[in-house]
């Protein structure tokens, strides 16, 4: 190992650039030079990066987005995309690529790493948490405060004009983010796209609680259940309580890491580092059961990590 | 002056119970009971209060939103309405009644004060600043602040991943909010509904930062102008970036009030106390080139506050 | 199980008022009554108490600080002390109590519960998270980023003024704190109880730093080193740059909880119910591995929970 | 008016770079050519600086510190030094300087306005607010703002531990910083250097409030009273409550700067090329009334700004 590369790819998340400055760091003291690719897999493809030496990542480790910067690279999902890629880690001389990213760009880089001898490891990184053999990505702690943050404000309203508010939160495919949210902002409902929306069932939790004289309440809903509106209008309708909707969007991606964000991004890369130390070629690295592991880019990119149900059923129970 | 009353009016601001406090407060040291309506007008209509002694209003100063909640109330728009508040007043023996809100609040108060003998003033506490009248409102700071906290996330994204991000903020007639939080934010564009939308001028900035190399753009726009879809749709297709949009929404009411909220909302009750002692009977408390003053709330209903165009060319000049 | 209290003991921790919350509702889903104790141990010992029915506790998921308020109570740290305590349980007929507190709470525990035959369960709650038994107390993880926002306010002004800055955490005798906060706030040098001070080291590494053009370090040490100002003197006088210290404080204690926090707090007392619900005694809940647990008060009182000195190794190696 | 130089000198405030911003960008649209010194006035003797031109100040704008960096600067305060300074502007072909700077910063200027032809303007950007010729120095709002934070998480210990806090806020020579924090954070007591320190007064307060039942309270102390520990010690003794002690420190000079601080940045940098294009040579700019404008260094070299005790007055009503 002389030689790696650094990608950030897919939505940005917070703690990537705490991921770019400890593998950054980590591999100079193991004595690699690395390299940053920009902007994603568009940059791979097109070789344009920039030197990481140790002292070019300072002052980074607080900040959100990432300093590679990142994109969406439709290029990257054709064969020609990533035999381009693989030709640019063949050019720089590259003895692995280190890709941080989410689900989407774990599978970039699964198929990479069947066209190019550089080993392939992924870091995961991502506000969705949807990644198969790890507990928890980078980023996943940091939105789901942004997220708690904005609730609180929110529940100002909520209280002080006695109104339902249906918050909704990322995730596209998955409740990661809506379940965690809904349990620690003390939501009345929670809607994840895992399970199947039932409108009887929500208006009648909140028919007893009107009955019981609670008269604000919070829905945290995943977009990608796709019923915002339509739940808000029927709430109105049936149940005769004013709904707001308040929708989360972009600011979920955004701010400064928490403290767990950046640890997982400190020991990922550690992670990241012994695994190349070790020859390993192919692997998502991880945490579970509080230990920091690794699965195959295959076995990641084969499997889908299961929703925890049991967290919904607490958060309902404790939303009395 | 032995009895006065507190209405919260018309939608949430930081700092309602900040004033709350003060008011209960400075009273008890004139010697005045106080009651609190619950509800906004449709409390006071039905002549629902609770008893504010100085130590029930303990520890609310920090608290966003208000206490005595508040509510939209189309009964108080009609003649019926307000003589049944007047009613209220009388039965329940006050000198003086204290509406803290903003411009709708304001001309109920106005209203009111035509059909009762109580003294009514008005605190002006509203996150739009659409006050004639006073140069600042209750809450204005802390809405702009907390979009700034939103704009700062949101540049993360529009940074990491080089999109232009159309914010969206509150102000359905006026542009306050969107033109201080453009100018503090550095938004490249600001758009308010006092100035005719040409989509033209628009497009014609944004391509001229993108032959300058300029790659990320955050334009912030009043909900009040109504084109937010039709923008991005335009920036897209005709400037050819991508756009994404983000509607901040009710986050801005919330949130623990800003020192300036709670400054003003602290001597504007002194104020209101004051002009009460003084004899005062139908007046808006305001601050006026750094004094605190007060006008007539005839004449704050008959008067439109002006929107300051300078900043907005401040603004633009800053966004290079 | 039919009747049950809670009591929250020792220093204050964010998330208490979680595990209240939690607590309380989950108890009255399986049929119990809950007292809540007033002022810690003090109040068991004077039967002080309030009634915690499911509404009572709305409200306060996101509030720093104990509803129930808490006190040192050097009373209970005598036999008499803890059999009035254990009169006070038998007296108000309780079949368990819980008690919210860090390592100091969790010994009394141990202690009471061999004076009396109600249930005696534990759930770790302490910012200093020394709890044995449990790799994370409830509110840990608030005070960790709390201190990483302080933090980042501090380094503005020691990059602008180019100065090394000394932050004292808490931290009497253990070095949980100091460690986390130092990995992922990018400390320069962390100093923990666990390891002997040796200044030498210390000013050997920033003497490099300094050749190397580092301009601005930060230093994270716990306050149980007890050799901060000894430090800050050594620093200016023998490596010759200027050293400002901040002693952080109280603050690390408050604000709300944030979702890890809050997230154990709920998940802590779901396992409390449960063991009451199992016929267990005597026990600490605690979260190991990722897994919800509990071990013996014995056991944890007269176990240390060890130090993990990889961390500092991985601090150490990332500030270069 | 062809080339002018910044320095930003002193202790750093919050909106110094904003200033810089908006000079920098502001002075382009004019056609003027911008250079930064760096490290305060130790970089104009030294002449050492960087070309400022509008693009260079991206991405500034919401960061705490001054990107220019600054520093104490001994040498300055002798008449070789501002020699040395006014040589460097002339060697430099500068027809100006600005000064971004407090108190000790402006009498640096106009000492420096004295020995060379080049038009000296400052700006106050300092968190004390103690410049005369201004109501309000930029960074002075974001540094109230930000005590208010941490008080608001102090008061959660203070509240559940029944204790009283003194919180020690910067301010070696003057009451702004604490009258301020003191009134929007609801201290009980507050302390400031200009008003003779009397512990029996305090006391006496404490013990009344004690009487009342009121079982936490904060004071806020100017550091430059410089009785903290002895009042903590006296409070303990004569009142018979716990007291702890949270000095704020450095955490106050740093953070984002607020929109109030970020406003004034850019009004302020805007007057000051006004000022320049009008041939003025040596003013402070500052607001007044709400008003934009300026007096003459002379001026605010030879005056003292004022604080105004009626805050303090309303502060103790309002603390019931």
């Amino acid at each position: 190992m002389r030689r790696i590369g650094i990608v950030t790819s897919g939505g940005d998340a917070p703690g990537m650039n705490a991921a770019i400055r400890a593998i950054a760091r980590l591999a100079a003291w193991s004595g690699m030079e690395v390299i940053g690719f920009e902007r994603g897999w568009s940059g791979v493809i097109r070789n344009e990066y920039v030197l990481l030496e140790p002292r070019a990542v300072s002052g980074i480790l607080h900040l959100g987005g990432t300093i590679l910067k990142t994109s969406r690279c439709p290029e990257f999902k054709t064969r020609e995309g990533v035999e381009k890629a693989a030709r640019s880690i063949a050019e720089d001389d590259l003895d692995a690529l280190i890709v941080i990213g989410g689900d989407g760009s774990i599978r970039g880089a699964h198929e990479l790493s069947k066209l190019t001898d550089a080993a392939i490891i992924a870091l995961p990184a991502s506000i969705d948490n949807d990644v198969y053999g790890t507990d928890e990505t980078i980023g996943f702690d940091t939105a789901v405060n942004t997220a708690l943050t904005e609730i609180n404000k929110i529940r100002d309203t909520a209280v002080s004009l006695e109104r339902t508010f249906i918050v909704e939160v990322m995730g596209r495919n998955r409740g990661f983010l809506a379940s965690e949210i809904g349990l620690t902002a003390g939501a009345e409902v929670i809607l994840v796209p895992e399970i199947p929306y039932n409108e009887e069932v929500i208006l009648e939790r909140l028919r007893r609680d009107a009955a019981k004289g609670k008269r604000s309440s919070i829905i945290v809903i995943a977009e990608g259940v796709g019923k915002t509106r339509e739940l808000a209008e029927a709430i109105e309708r049936k149940v005769g309580v004013e709904v707001r909707i308040s929708i989360l969007g972009y600011v979920q991606r955004g701010g400064s890491p928490t403290a767990r964000s950046r640890h997982l991004a400190s020991v990922f890369a550690e992670k990241a580092i012994e695994l190349l130390l070790d020859g390993e070629r192919s692997r998502v690295v991880g945490i579970q059961g509080g230990r920091i592991t690794s699965v195959s880019l295959a076995e990641a990119c084969s499997n889908q990590k299961p929703l925890n149900l049991e967290i919904l059923k607490l958060a309902e129970k404790l939303a009395i």
